[in-house]
């Protein structure tokens, strides 16, 4: 079995060199924040044509406060360059045709596999949530409704499944700003609970990219901004994906 | 709406006094880690006579290492002291007949809640886990296997999933070593990614109890202990739940 030690990736970032060695190793471009533009991430993670099933669409189990604000930043698409993201069953549908470095797309019998943020499918009862992101201000708003399956005390989110959604929001975020791909670390202090099928709306911001590393910060507050439910940093490693080449 | 402060809980705590507010308020009792005896905490959490189904236990899912394990740590069960946490549907099961502080028990009308962790019913496709817990050594063991919809990375479970887990042997480690329970904060640094389908060892330590919070750390590791999946860091607030008034 092939080692896959997160420390190994950012020695070899930090490097840059291991002749004959069968990872990718980063191209650093000092004119972008990586090796590739962030339209091309976009364009890459976003397809717009395909066949594949969007859930980050509105259902009827959307609470009106989500709707709202979800009409909102889709206006914002058009006029302030945010843009929706698409939310496929799983990563491997985003990431066709791209090769992840460090042997970590081992080989996998489950057809049926599914990102853990998309792994109830009954509308309302497990994660509703919709993210939006800016290229140019490199941050994130992600609308999460947590459902009756997604309980820690009893009519509230379990906190997992808020530190789930910050670490989801932050690894989309970290790899459209600059190609961040494996979570490092996350540190999260909890202020208040969620209430299982309201609105809770966090705010991602990249703080800055540094020695192959991203920063990423999270709030995440009610709508109205009266109550803070939790405070998350991460940081994030980069590594550039490679295509896959033809079969 | 009640807002649910932590930080106003805390500071509750830490007065100890506050005439006729509507808060249940923390009885600090110097012979114990806090109000309850451990002994009463467990037999409360764990009700040994119940109709409920206990999701930890072995399914035909479970891999090889997974129910070797079980079956060693049911053996100190016998011999060693460890117990054996059931582990319902909801968080409402374990807490029958208690009362949460701070209005945090809310109305709802889902008839149909889970807690997060078993969120999924089909074996093996989410979480499949089972807690031990060490009353006098107050630490814990948790046996976890992410199915095929907890991914991340293609294959692997995702960063989330795996903090959730700890987030929960945290809860019910907390819970039972001194009443904690309001996750504040959670610190977590990744090294490696969990592969689908194999078994993760979580091995959970109560550090210290001080100024009614409970310090908790976590390793989760392979069986073998040869990879450190990641590390953990919380911190939980102690509240004395309260029995419920006869209807």
């Amino acid at each position: 079995m092939i080692r896959r030690t997160f420390q190994a990736a950012m020695s070899l970032g930090r490097h840059r060199v291991l002749p004959g060695a069968p990872y990718v190793l980063p191209k650093l471009n000092p004119t972008s924040a990586f090796g590739s533009s962030t339209d091309s991430l976009v364009s890459r993670l976003c397809q717009r044509k395909t066949d594949k099933k969007d859930y980050a669409l509105p259902n009827a189990s959307w609470c009106p406060d989500m709707l709202n604000l979800y009409q909102e930043f889709l206006e914002k698409t058009k006029t302030e360059g945010w843009i929706k993201l698409p939310s496929f069953k799983s990563n491997r549908d985003h990431i066709q045709g791209l090769k992840l470095p460090f042997g970590l797309a081992v080989a996998s019998d489950k057809s049926d596999s599914r990102i853990f943020t998309r792994c109830i499918q009954e509308e309302g009862q497990g994660y509703e949530y919709v993210i939006f992101f800016h290229p140019s201000e490199k941050k994130s708003i992600c609308l999460f409704q947590p459902g009756p399956y997604l309980e820690g005390p009893p009519g509230f989110a379990h906190g997992g499944s808020l530190a789930t959604m910050m670490d989801e929001t932050f690894s989309k975020t970290a790899y459209l700003a600059g190609e961040g791909l494996l979570t490092l670390s996350l540190n999260i202090r909890f202020k208040n609970l969620i209430p299982v099928g309201s609105l809770a709306v966090l705010n991602v911001d990249v703080e800055k990219i540094e020695d192959q590393k991203l920063y990423i910060s999270c709030i995440t507050q009610s709508r109205d901004k009266q109550i803070v439910y939790a405070k998350c940093s991460g940081v994030f490693l980069q590594l550039q994906l490679e295509e896959e080449s033809p079969q």
